[in-house]
């Protein structure tokens, strides 16, 4: 208990996470609004847009734009994804306003490296190897590991944490290969597997192997153990988190498009909040945001702090009715 | 983590809190299905129907109908819920289908008790020494208390941990000078107000209060906080938990069919499996069941988990496919 952290650092990817699978079409001044209004929360890392082939994902078509109205903070660190030489070359032509950083990301499990990335695990590494030499020309650092589906796979079932540690083990040899300091590494539950159970067990293995790393956890709400896993992690003093403003990017399973994707920030912040830890947002202000996002997409998001509320307005609420009888 | 119980005892209030804040008509075989269904899922404890004012809870007017046609199995512990004399004569007219055991349930919320009781916790004791009274002249034990509004209001705020130990010493000195023998005290998270980090306080001082006394937890996950809550107190090993399949009984805020409620039952009995708990719960054909109660209410239901379906389904499809590989 003693382990939990004083302050999460939240990494906001709600943009380019909920824009990207949305049917839409969302006007691009509105989602720079929605950028802009995250950025007056208090949040601190701000994943914007995705740099990918606008025929593969139309939702990004515009991220040029994007990037280029939204205004930036220095308090907060701008990002973007990509997967592709291209696409970095896309990210750097924006140097002024995104942090643009490198990531070896790999994945635990065969089968959705073969369904999800069209090759071997191996075949992977090859593409992994070629992207560390185009982030080395192009000057942009490595500083960050990941590995996708490092909580189970819908396609192979379990991922043992053995299989976790070969992946990371991989990414990790072939940055330290290419002259690069990893100082980060992120455990994506690609597809909703987390448990509490699991991350405790994830999470300590990670850190036995590698003390020195931190560990930023990308967990998905889909099977409802989201935000109990959080709680288990932030227990063992686990203290970065992605999480996307009202659960935007929920994976809309067979036409349910209340089915849940990542976990929602605010109910993250919720969470944090009542354990004492700080995030520096200010949670009124996030899920005011929550609101517009929903009202951007057109339709209920996941999250089901945005219907309740949060218990300061209803404090509040409490402390003026005492004053007032 | 060694308190970590090896059983946990689930309530299952689906039928009794869903078919009362559905907007319907569902019909009385629908009602019975259900309840039917749920009986085969392993599900030991199984609150059926409301008998309350058909004039103030309309979703209930066919209760009597829905016991006289539910069948039972020796397995399954059947109750009922009541809150008046009246309701309890109708309750004992099932004597032969229904368990009918007694409880004593306080307020530790002054506000919420005028709110949603109509009369101040002073008020509310007197009207229980009456239901004591009630319940002795009919040979009903009463073997539980409950607490309600045990982690906070959404009327007053915050609620001291103080005030529900006081609210629960009420109700157990009732008891008391009923001569009754309290074996169980319930929780309830009347209005979602319930974190890991408040449900850790509140179990520890319960349990240091009164550690011969079982604890329930009748938890809500209206702001996303319902998972988590549950896991934190199996932790500390609280075995008894009250759910609902689906997450039947969301309360609809604002016209959000969505909004969530009680936690949802198959939720918790993955939680448990996960953590190694045995439920005696057959999950897959628990996941079934909600997805019946959606077709019924037509509407989709809280539950994340029956959107994405369980690791074990995934499982199945995982070990096919090696197989024909």
């Amino acid at each position: 208990m003693t382990d939990t952290p004083t302050f999460v650092h939240i990494r906001e990817e709600g943009p380019r996470e909920g824009f990207q699978i949305e049917p839409g079409p969302i006007a691009t001044a509105d989602k720079i609004a929605l950028i802009d209004a995250l950025s007056d929360t208090g949040l601190t890392h701000l994943q914007t847009v995705s740099f990918v082939n606008p025929k593969a994902v139309p939702g990004w078509a515009d991220a040029e734009a994007v990037v280029a109205g939204m205004k930036t903070k220095p308090s907060v660190d701008y990002t973007a994804l990509w997967f592709s030489e291209s696409g970095l070359q896309r990210a750097l032509a924006f140097r002024d306003k995104l942090h643009v950083a490198g990531a070896l990301i790999v994945c635990a499990s065969e089968t959705f490296s073969k369904v999800n990335l069209n090759r071997s695990m191996a075949e992977h590494m090859a593409v992994m190897r070629q992207q560390a030499a185009a982030l080395k020309a192009n000057g942009v650092p490595v500083q960050r590991v990941g590995v996708m589906a490092a909580f189970g796979c819908n396609y192979a079932g379990d991922v043992a944490v053995r299989q976790v540690l070969a992946a990371a083990s991989d990414a990790l040899a072939l940055a330290e290969e290419v002259g690069e300091t990893v100082t980060e590494i992120t455990l994506a539950d690609s597809m909703g597997w987390c448990t509490p159970a699991r991350t405790e067990a994830l999470v300590g293995a990670v850190r036995s192997a590698w003390p020195g790393l931190n560990l930023i956890l990308h967990l998905h709400d889909t099977r409802g153990m989201g935000v109990a896993s959080a709680h288990a992690a932030l227990k063992m003093g686990v203290d970065r988190f992605d999480s996307t403003v009202a659960g935007l990017g929920g994976c809309p399973f067979a036409g349910r498009p209340g089915a849940t994707g990542n976990i929602a920030t605010e109910e993250l912040v919720l969470l944090c909040q009542e354990m004492g830890i700080e995030t520096g947002v200010d949670l009124e202000a996030l899920i005011e945001v929550g609101r517009m996002a929903e009202r951007l997409v057109g339709h209920p998001l996941p999250s089901t702090l945005l219907r309740a509320g949060s218990f300061s307005a209803c404090r509040e609420r409490a402390h003026t009715a005492a004053l007032a009888a």
